[in-house]
C-alpha cells in the first residue's frame, strides 16, 4: 500500500473485527474434525483430508483455506501443510497437543460472559448470575482443571527452575486454587525433596490427584479441600504458590488472602505468583493486557494487574519485598514476594 | 521477537485465535454504547466517556484497553483518541458511520450459520434450515437493506464512474437484487439519462424505492417484485448490475440466471459484476479470499468465485468476453461482460 492510500480511511478493520468470530469457529471446526491431525498423517489435498475426516471436500477446502489466511496452516499448491505451531500444538498425536484447553476456553460459561460484554462494561463486572466463574464449587473448574493442563504444561516445568533452581533441599509448599495441580507436581519433580499440599473444590482435587499419581510424586501430595478464603492452610510453607488465581478478584480480597498466605508461611518463605501482567500503559504486552477483558465479562470485580498494584497487594498485607521475572518463552510473569 | 525465540512453537495464535470472538462482542459493544462517538465529542477519559455513555469506569477502561490494543483508539497517558479508520466509520455523526451494519453482520442468522461451522464443513453448505439466507423472502435481506447501506456507500459511487465513465447518453438499467438499491442510484446519480429497473423480494424494494426517493431519482426508479430467478425482466438492457449477488449460489444456478440475463442486454449491453474475487490460490487477497467461509456457513451452495471460475460462468451464458477491475480503495473487484 502506498503512503497515500495509507492515509485513506478503509473499512477493513472494521470488518475484520466484526467477523473475527468466524476464527474461532474456525479454530474449532478444526480441532473437532481432528484436520490437523489428519495433514499430520500425511493427508495433505482436500480430497485426502475429507476422506479422513468424513467432511465434503468443499467444506475442507473453505476451512483449510480460511486456516492458511490465518496462520494455522500453510499451503501450496494443492498441498496444505502444518505450521511449526500447530504442529506443536494441534496434532492430537502431539505430547504439547492443546485441543482440549477449548472445552474450557469456549465453555458456555466463558461465552456467556462473552456474549454480555455490553452489560458488564454498564456494571463494571460480569453480566452472568451468581457472580460468573468464581461462584462457589462452579463446575466449570473441573472443565478447567481437566482441560487446560496441556495448555500449562510448559509454564509448570519452567516455574520450579525458576523460584527452586537449586533443587537441594527439603521445601513444603502450598498450592493454592491448584486445578489440575501441574503447578504443584512440577516442583515435586523438579525437587524430590518437595512437598506439596493442593487447595481446591473437592472435585477439582480429584483431577489433580489423578496427576499427580501419573507424574509419580502421590506419596509427596495431600491436599485441602475448600474455598482458599475459608480453609485452614496450616503453616511452616517454604512456598505458596498462586498460579492464574489473583486476577479473579479486587485488591481488598486479593489481600485478605495474601495475609492469610503470610500467615501460614514460614520465616523467609516465599509467595509465587503467575499472572498476566500488562505494563503501566495497560494496552502492552497485547496479550497480557486483553486478559483484562477475560475478567471484566466472567467475573464480578477481577482484572489483570500491573506489577505495581500486585506489589502494593502484597505490600499490604505485609510482604517485605516482591520482584518480578519474565518466564519464556511464555507471556506471563512471575512476581517473586518475601515474607 | 529474536531469531531463536521465532523457531520456538508458541500457543500464542492459539490463544488469540480461540478468544477472537471478544473482538466481535467489544466492537459490537462499543457500537452500542456509543463509545466511538463520545470520544468524537471530546470526552477522552475514562471517567468523561464513563459518563457519557452511562457505563461504569471499570467497564470502559477495559473496553476501551481492549479496543485500543486492537487497533480501533489510540491512547496516550489516560486521554484515548479516535484513529483516521474509527473517526470516519463509528462515529455516529460521521456520514459514512457502518455501526448500523452489526444489524445485518451479527443478525442471529448469520451468526447461527457461523455457529454450525463444523456440521457446515461437514456438509459442504449451510447447516440451516430452509438454504441459509437464500431461502425465499428471508428477512435478513430487509435487514440487510436497511443496514448495510452506509457499507455499500463508497463502492455505489466509484461503480458507476468505472462502467459509465462519460455518463452522456441514455442508459437502460436493471440493478438485480438491488438490496438497499443503492448501486442503481448511484449510476441514475451519475447519469441523469440512465433510469434503473431494480428487481428484489418486495419488503426489500420498499428500502431501495426509499432510498431512490431521498437521492432525488424516484422519477427514474422502477422495480420488478419478486425472485431474479423467476421474474420477467423484460428487454433491450444496456447494464445489468450483479453486485454482491452471484456468491449466494453455485456455478449451474449461476449459469442459468446469467443466461436471463444474455437475453435481457440489449446488443452490446454489459453485465457489471461486483464481488469478493480471490486470487487462484484461494488464499490470497485475504479479505476477498476469507469471504468464501461466510457463503460456506451461510448458503447451501455459494462460494467467493476466482476471476476464471466467474468468466466461465459468463462464458456459458454465452458473453463475448469478461474483463475484472479493481476498484480501489474497496477491496472488491468488478467484472465487466460484454454480450
Amino acid at each position: 500500500m502506498s503512503a497515500s492510500t495509507a492515509q485513506q480511511p478503509s473499512p477493513q478493520l472494521f470488518f475484520q473485527t466484526i467477523n473475527a468470530h468466524q476464527k474461532t469457529e474456525a479454530l474449532k471446526a478444526a480441532i473437532e474434525l481432528e484436520v490437523f491431525t489428519a495433514i499430520s498423517e500425511g493427508n495433505t489435498t482436500t480430497a485426502q483430508i475429507a476422506k479422513r475426516t468424513g467432511a465434503s471436500e468443499k467444506g475442507i477446502r473453505v476451512l483449510c483455506d480460511f486456516l492458511t489466511i490465518h496462520g494455522m496452516l500453510t499451503k501450496q499448491g494443492d498441498q496444505y501443510g502444518l505450521t511449526l505451531d500447530s504442529a506443536t500444538f494441534l496434532d492430537k498425536r502431539s505430547p504439547a497437543y492443546l485441543g482440549g484447553a477449548v472445552e474450557f476456553l469456549c465453555s458456555p460459561t466463558l461465552l456467556e460472559g462473552t456474549k454480555r460484554m455490553t452489560e458488564a462494561v454498564r456494571k463494571g463486572g460480569t453480566a452472568m448470575e451468581n457472580e460468573g466463574t468464581v461462584s462457589e464449587e462452579n463446575p466449570v473448574w473441573v472443565q478447567f482443571a481437566r482441560s487446560m493442563g496441556a495448555l500449562m504444561f510448559l509454564p509448570s516445568q519452567l516455574l520450579p527452575k525458576l523460584a527452586d533452581p537449586n533443587a537441594d533441599r527439603k521445601l513444603k509448599i502450598l498450592d493454592i486454587a491448584a486445578g489440575h495441580g501441574l503447578f504443584g507436581i512440577g516442583f515435586a519433580k523438579n525437587n524430590p525433596q518437595a512437598e506439596i499440599t493442593a487447595v481446591d473444590w473437592k472435585p477439582v482435587l480429584e483431577v489433580a490427584k489423578e496427576n499427580a499419581e501419573k507424574a509419580g510424586v502421590a506419596d509427596r501430595y495431600s491436599t485441602i479441600p475448600g474455598s482458599a478464603f475459608d480453609v485452614d492452610f496450616g503453616s511452616g510453607y517454604d512456598l505458596v504458590l498462586l498460579t492464574n488465581f489473583l486476577h479473579h478478584f479486587d485488591p481488598p480480597t486479593n489481600e485478605k488472602l495474601l495475609r492469610k498466605v503470610h500467615d501460614a508461611l514460614a520465616d523467609g518463605g516465599r509467595a509465587v505468583t503467575l499472572e498476566f501482567v500488562p505494563n503501566e500503559d495497560r494496552i502492552s504486552p497485547p496479550d497480557s493486557a486483553s486478559f483484562s477483558m477475560q475478567m471484566l465479562t466472567g467475573t464480578p470485580s477481577g482484572d489483570a494487574y500491573t506489577f505495581a498494584e500486585l506489589e502494593r497487594m502484597f505490600t499490604n498485607a505485609g510482604f517485605s519485598r516482591s520482584t518480578i521475572h519474565p518466564l519464556p518463552p511464555t507471556f506471563q510473569q512471575v512476581v517473586i514476594s518475601e515474607k
